[in-house]
C-alpha cells in the first residue's frame, strides 16, 4: 500500500464517537508526491469526478459493531453494516469533484478526509464500477 | 490493512494487458472469515448497495501511465486518469448489489474481481460519500 500524497484542509477533528460531518461542500487539496507527476497526466480530460483512498490515520481502534452514522442514540450494527471508521481495515472511500489542477496540487470537493489523511489512490469514478446496478447505464 | 475474507468466482484469468470484462452479470461468493462474523450484523437490513475493496492479488508491476481500459490501440494516460490495476495501490473498488448471505458467505452480483481475491473491506454504499454531487440528494 503506496502513500501518493497528503491531505490539506481545515478539518482537524473527528467528530463525536468517529461521526460524520456536513462534507458536501469542503474543499481540500491533495499535495501529489513528485514521484508520481506522470501518473497524473490527462486526469482534467475526464469528466470532474474521482474516487479518492486515503487512510483513517488518527483511529487505532477496531471494532466489531458500531453505532450508524456515529448516532449513539441508534443501535450497534455490524461495522460492515456502518460505514464506521472503526472497520479493521482503516481505508476511506469518497467520490468528489475535481476543481482544478495547478502542477502536484489538485483542488476537490467533497472529500470527507482529515488535514494530514494520507491519500493511497485515486481513480476516476466510473458508472460501470462506482454506480449502483440500478442507475448504470444500459449501453452494450 | 486487514482481509476480512476472499472472493469465491469463476473469473480465473486476467483479460487481456489488464482490461476489462463485462462484470455486471457476474455473481460472486465472498467467504468472510469467522473472525468477522460479528461484524456482519445487520448486513440485510440496509439497502442492497456495498462498497468491496479488494486486492488485485496476481499484479505485481506499478506503471504510471497505461492504456485507457486496456486498450492498447489509445494513448496511454497516468494511471490516476484510469482504472488500470497497474496503479501503485494494487486495490479495488467495486459497487456490487448484495443478493443474499448463508452465515459467512456473501452472494453479490457485478464484482469485478478475480477468484480467490482478497477482500480487505465492505462498505453499505451511501450516497452521501459514493454518489458525484450532481446525484446527491439535495436534502438538507
Amino acid at each position: 500500500m503506496e502513500t501518493i500524497g497528503h491531505v490539506r484542509n481545515q478539518i482537524r477533528e473527528l467528530i463525536g464517537e468517529y461521526g460524520e460531518r456536513e462534507h458536501d461542500a469542503i474543499v481540500s487539496e491533495i499535495h501529489i508526491d513528485p514521484k508520481y507527476a506522470e501518473a497524473l497526466e490527462g486526469l482534467e480530460g475526464r469528466g470532474p469526478y474521482y474516487v479518492v483512498l486515503y487512510l483513517f490515520h488518527k483511529v487505532e481502534e477496531t471494532h466489531l459493531k458500531a453505532h450508524p452514522r456515529g448516532d449513539v442514540t441508534r443501535p450497534k450494527r455490524g461495522v460492515f453494516a456502518t460505514r464506521s471508521q472503526l472497520r479493521p481495515t482503516k481505508i476511506g472511500v469518497c467520490t468528489v469533484e475535481l476543481l482544478g489542477r495547478e502542477g502536484l496540487i489538485l483542488k476537490v470537493r467533497g472529500l470527507d478526509a482529515l488535514d494530514g489523511s494520507p491519500v493511497i489512490d485515486i481513480k476516476p469514478y466510473a458508472e460501470r464500477f462506482d454506480a449502483p446496478a440500478r442507475f448504470r447505464d444500459a449501453g452494450p
